[in-house]
């Protein structure tokens, strides 16, 4: 046999690599590690959400043993249902996660056929000839995981998401003694979220936010109302603290918050003290210092209930001058003016607004600089492969990497669908899988070689015209004046006279193609050319024109 | 006559409040206060510009006397000639910024018709009744002013957009000296630059930035790329310093960046020594280490020298391993994906890429908290008005106001079209009036009320479909069956089926309401409501659909 090889192939991820989804191969064994969505970006218009292409997966079906999860959040879950009606595996999570994905594939009607192992930390099990065990690490979401895969070369680390946080609200830490003990077995490879290797210093405890929150809502004078993401079950715990401490009743609004609510006080990662939830109804009787607003909307999601709560439109909550709102999030790229308008439009009702510019009223869930270099100080890994973050960030971590003693070519930056192979003596880019994107739109989807969103993209730019035509038969001269329609294109009282132009134009075309025996899929397309010339004379525009000819 | 009052009109922005045009009127005198445009957001497919609604100046025109201009940023010059193609008023500016105003109407063909009048500062002169005096101010462009206008009721300051900078590269300090002469005589209102109402401290001085490049160029051991802003003259002139302290030629791509470094050299706005700048042809003749280019692009738009470099789309200028480029910018809200996508692919090609996350190269315009307080404590004006800025920061700022001594009362958020009178005992909005946006797209203008952004997103959404149908003029009943096509829809090889799907239904439909004596156009709209059921029945979208019935 030939020496022993450990293959990384990351899989998914929209600009950020190994985001959604990993592949690690030994032997014949593949362990794949998340199976996440991402959410479209500008210029993906009408997608629902991605998922990462799995060609790769399904070309070696035979060979793939277990999804592995680390955590609860969409882009790490989200595209269970997908890869699960493919690939008949089994899934491996914690508890809290494990539940996340019972919710996600019962919408979907998948459950009874899936294996859904829930996983202890520091517990090891075999997956065919690799063992695999967890370690606790702190993130944004309650029972998040990192995972160690022992294989004959080694140990593998995938930190998965992960910061450090000394006094996390749910008391349980990033296990040190943990990955010192991998550590001390010797760890061949490492991977880690590369998310913030760009920001100096540590992230900030959870605590010193909590601490905030206790103030700003300790002070207020009237209600208080919070928004945050429905996942983040410790900035809810430390909101409903608050709020107790200082006599308040909450009252959760949105349909995510309530049902994480439920959920995470039912399986006991969220302490709420009898009578502290009451319904909106209760509360809209209380003076308004007793009550506290839990919403979701701290994206500026359009349809949320702090948006609708902002833009007046809430069927339940209106913000009276006195109000107090804290949005306990920052912007995820792409979210910003959304959530700038939602603040605009508190302010504009009278609301006093804290958010993650002006107060500390939110920490992120990613280790930044100082703690990526304690992570590699106490795993003393071989190698080194940065992943979860876009290229800048991978090059980044490596750097850091390097600076805490990893070999200069044993840090390596590798990309979506790059096979890198690792073995005692070198790491090689040794292939290069399909590892792109498939774009969720309704019941169909697309690659992202699709011309659909081009067409979308030229569709929104300047509209659309169509030019139906008639002709006949013998003849093969127009028999009347074609008619043009158009969407997107003119406002309507401009466009009856360029419309015209057009039609006079397309008449023009067909009969001066009457008798050149072209086909009619030709004629069309000479129509279309010299419609669209008439139409960017007279206005600068380029819509999309489809001309059909029908013979009578 | 009634009691002296003043009005103040903010006219236009995307937003940001009174951004983009202000009017102020005393007695029959209007002057106006900037003439900029606006970039589209995302939501406003295919527009090129936004230039504010002028209704209110055009409805009085007999009594706008001037439009004065602060500094030649797009945000402020860039309406100029569609406003004075509609009001023939005499335009004031300073040199360099009546430079870039004479570019920009050459471009429109309207040069000769306008009155461009060059003033310097501290230079009173008559606009009708009122007294104008502008002052410079420190801002990310040269020549920038506020302006004092003085009107019986007392002087208006308005900052235009403004920082405090101790040590600017050119030497001119925002002008103390003036403000503190003009709040002697009494400050009756201050309109101030909001922008970063929010931002605790002061912003930094360019000097500082200028520091980082001549260290980071000083010790690069290849080529070096700076990309900045074409406008951001101080910039470029600190990046030639540093570039001829350490014995590097510079080359400057990008046509926007070649004319203002050109415009800039003749003007004396930018000092270059001879021989220091060279053609992309000779730079090539020189070792690496030598060179020096400046670029376009610190905002990652798509066609911009850097971003072609950066993609290996040059067709002078390739990354080479060994070379660091500078971004000398911060991304404008919006574009923070295209600059970091610039960014990955310059590692990508083995470039070390310094931006404004990660090192000091670049500063902003714009007074923080301290400096706002400033302003404020130098003017202790009666009146307050915050204006550059989206709604939270004018809430801030006025905040701010009332901290430094301003009355509760007397600093007083208004927003784009509220017409607000100032007497000498208060400050009310009595009307309120049109002040919307105008979206240039090719030859056309829209309103914000168009419904034409609706179709377009609704057509970038889901696509669009034609059916064309030929029926019987006595029959009614359709002669062949409809043909539809489609764009942005459905992917070429999944289609054939559905559309014949389509083409089914709308046949029944056409023969359904063949005897109901319907009008055709509503028997189009039965058709076209029962294909889009059947197509979102089987494809789970919502295509926009458009039915043609000829009679033949």
């Amino acid at each position: 046999m030939d020496k022993p090889i450990l293959r990384i192939v990351p899989l998914g991820g929209l600009g950020e690599i190994g985001k959604n989804m990993m592949a690690l191969e030994y032997g014949g064994d593949i362990v794949v590690i998340d199976a996440g969505v991402q959410f479209p970006e500008e210029g993906m218009p009408g997608i629902d959400f991605i998922i990462p292409d799995i060609t790769y997966l399904r070309q070696n079906r035979d060979r793939v043993r277990a999804i592995l999860i680390t955590h609860g959040h969409e882009d790490h879950i989200g595209a269970l249902p997908y890869v699960l009606a493919e690939l008949d595996v089994p899934v491996y999570a914690s508890r809290l996660t494990n539940g996340l994905i019972s919710v996600k594939l019962r919408e979907h009607s998948r459950l009874k056929d899936v294996q859904l192992n829930v996983v202890e930390p520091n517990v090891r099990f075999k997956i065919g000839r690799l063992s695999v065990e967890f370690f606790r690490v702190c993130h944004s979401i309650p029972d998040a995981m990192g995972v160690a895969i022992v294989t004959p070369l080694g140990t593998v680390v995938h930190t998965g998401d992960f910061k450090i946080d000394h006094s996390p609200v749910d008391g349980k830490r990033t296990d040190f003694a943990s990955l010192a003990r991998l550590a001390e077995e010797g760890v061949f490879l490492l991977l880690s979220d590369s998310t913030y290797a760009e920001i100096e210093g540590y992230t900030l405890s959870e605590q010193v936010v909590g601490e905030a929150l206790d103030r700003t809502i300790g002070q207020a004078k009237g209600r208080v109302m919070v928004a945050t993401f429905a996942s983040l079950i410790s900035r809810m715990q430390q909101v409903i603290n608050a709020a107790v401490k200082h006599g308040r009743k909450v009252t959760v609004v949105g349909r995510s918050m309530s049902g994480n609510v439920k959920m995470a006080t039912n399986m006991g990662y969220l302490n709420v003290p009898p009578d502290t939830i009451v319904s909106i109804g209760q509360a809209r009787q209380l003076p308004l210092n007793e009550v506290l607003v839990l919403a979701t909307g701290a994206q500026g999601e359009p349809t949320s209930a702090l948006v609708r709560i902002a833009n007046g439109e809430h069927q339940d909550v209106d913000v009276v001058p006195g109000d107090t709102v804290i949005i306990s999030a920052s912007p995820i790229p792409g979210n910003e003016t959304l959530v700038a308008k939602t603040i605009d439009n508190l302010f504009r009702q009278g609301a006093t607004v804290l958010h993650s510019r002006t107060a500390l009223v939110h920490v992120h869930g990613h280790a930044s600089r100082e703690e990526l270099k304690m992570m590699l100080s106490i795993i003393k890994p071989r190698y080194f492969v940065p992943v979860h973050g876009e290229y800048r960030h991978l090059v980044a971590h490596a750097a850091l990497a390097r600076s805490t003693g990893v070999g200069d070519s044993n840090a390596v930056v590798i990309e979506d669908g790059d096979v890198l192979e690792l073995s005692e003596t070198e790491a090689t880019v040794v292939d290069h899988v399909p590892a792109g994107h498939v774009f969720i739109d309704g019941h169909n989807r697309y690659g992202a070689d699709s011309g659909l969103l081009e067409q979308r993209r030229r569709l929104s730019r300047d509209g659309v015209a169509f030019i139906a035509a008639t002709v006949g038969k013998k003849t093969r001269k127009p028999v009347t004046a074609p008619r043009l329609i158009s969407s997107g294109f003119l406002e309507d009282v401009d466009s009856k006279e360029i419309l015209q132009i057009a039609s006079q134009e397309a008449f023009t075309t067909l009969e001066r193609h009457s008798s050149s025996g072209l086909e009619w899929d030709d004629v069309s397309a000479k129509v279309a050319q010299s419609v669209s010339r008439v139409l960017y004379k007279e206005t600068g525009m380029r819509p999309t024109v489809f001309v059909q000819i029908e013979e009578v």
